[in-house]
């Protein structure tokens, strides 16, 4: 059983691959970049260096006949979505479009695994937990974007008969997360607390969201990939919320000491809490998050000691 | 008050400019296409021939300062958006983003009236008529290209404060429509009929379906572009269904002849009924359509008449 991830050489990619190729399937990486250095991903049946949304650039590369597609490529996040959401239209939209185009003409035994996000399609939460049927008012392109590719995904499989399944993913962390980026609130708060810089906290810190481990994260890609039942669409989350001052605290606790904080004014538009509901994964993948927060967040701030 | 229908040249920019002229405002129409013959058009304050989203080839040609944009344009219907859903989105999704940005630096005063579709966007009915919180599971690439755009001129209202109100249209007919084109099948009916042509009917033709007459779709624009509530997105139909046999027997009364039916098998994409809930409009818009259909349907003959 083949496997692409589309993004491979990212942090969700390298743990997919991971959880894949411990699942038994032949791994290839698809990325704009290699992961390095070179030999750090042993999961890895090959890596390929093209465009994701070319599917002529890697298919034959990867030795054709491929099972399972994962696809984690996105061109943005959501504050560059909305900055620029011509560009996530043109790239991601389009994109994935080209590639379900592509799909077409090789076989229909292909399922493709799309990362959707469960922080972005529902915008303001009406009820927490957010369940799948929740209605869909996303608050910014990325989460457009995001909603109109499960919508053709939906469509396709309608017309085409193409196979897919959409995890619809909460916020994700854990190790090969960097720091230094504008999303991943662990991993650039553990990486400043190591460095002895003080945390931005925007209001009183008790806005709670949903934290899901990065391998857990892996498993359900796996899980998602054998499912064979009516369910398409799956919320993946850590099955709690936590606040801000609960990440602030574990992470004193793990390193043994107070860190500074840099109190700013609330956001008016940051909803209060944002948690999801994923009774459905466990009822139909049997899928449950493993990693409790505590040892998720000590096992990120071990790969961040050795981050410069 | 000066108003701009971009696509002022089709079949519904026409009737959007007619009522938007009958009601005060200054119209002009952008379009690809110049109206002809020239003069036929005596509602309009001017035309400007060039791509409607492509906001600054017209504004300032059109005197600037515009209370009133009506987005009536599209490069595709429902069948070429699936053929080629990518030009869909690279179309009518990005032109409309890029329209939405080019707004934002014209003084915040420019309403957009967006006509969306209410046939493409709730996809398979699971409760007739369909109210506008009915859920949205379009089955085509037209449909979730309207679907995403409601949805950026949701946010745009939010983060920019753009002023907006969606139509979600029902089936509009009426005189202009032409009876060569793909859809509209009452113009292709009356068309075929008074040239003493068959016509095709798929299934026993008891499909119902929501017929709007044009002029009545205008009516709404005008309404839309004066309301100040706090509701967003309207359906706008017919009120009734009619079904495929209905429409036949209205042109046999209007015709006083019997019309030949080629019958093929039924179609099971179709579903058996499609009517729009057009409460809200009346609550909050005080629009209702006007049209009887038997008059609509008349007056649509009586125009096709004069079409070679």
């Amino acid at each position: 059983m083949r496997c692409v991830i589309l993004g491979g050489a990212g942090f969700l990619g390298r743990h997919a691959g991971r959880a894949m190729a411990a699942a038994g399937y032949e791994v290839w990486s698809i990325d704009q970049t290699m992961i390095e250095p070179a030999g750090s991903a042993p999961w890895l049946a090959g890596e390929v260096q093209a465009n994701c949304f070319d599917l002529p650039a890697w298919w034959d590369r990867c030795g054709g006949g491929i099972d399972v597609v994962v696809h984690l490529a996105s061109s943005t996040v959501p504050a560059t979505a909305s900055a620029d959401p011509v560009l996530d239209v043109q790239t991601n939209l389009a994109g994935t479009l080209g590639l379900l185009q592509a799909l077409r003409g090789k076989g229909g035994k292909t399922r493709l695994l799309f990362a959707s996000s469960g922080g972005a399609v529902y915008g303001r939460p009406q009820a927490v937990p957010l369940a799948e049927n929740h209605p869909t008012l996303p608050m910014g392109a990325y989460g457009v974007t995001k909603l109109a590719i499960e919508h053709h995904l939906r469509i396709e499989e309608a017309t085409h008969g193409q196979s897919y399944r959409v995890l619809r993913l909460s916020n994700p962390y854990g190790e090969w997360q960097r720091p230094h980026g504008i999303q991943g609130v662990i991993a650039v708060f553990a990486y400043r607390a190591l460095h002895g810089h003080a945390l931005d906290v925007w209001g009183d810190g008790t806005v709670v969201r949903d934290f899901v481990h990065a391998a857990d994260v892996g498993r359900a890609f796996v899980a998602a990939a054998r499912y064979e039942g009516s369910a398409r669409v799956f919320n993946v989350g850590g099955g709690e919320g936590h606040s801000v001052n609960h990440i602030i605290s574990t992470l004193e606790q793990l390193l043994g000491r107070e860190i500074e904080r840099r109190i700013f004014p609330a956001r008016p538009f940051d909803p209060p809490v944002n948690v999801l509901d994923i009774q459905r994964a466990w009822d139909e993948l049997r899928w449950k998050p493993t990693m409790a927060f505590e040892e998720g967040v000590a096992k990120a701030l071990e790969w961040l000691r050795g981050i410069p």
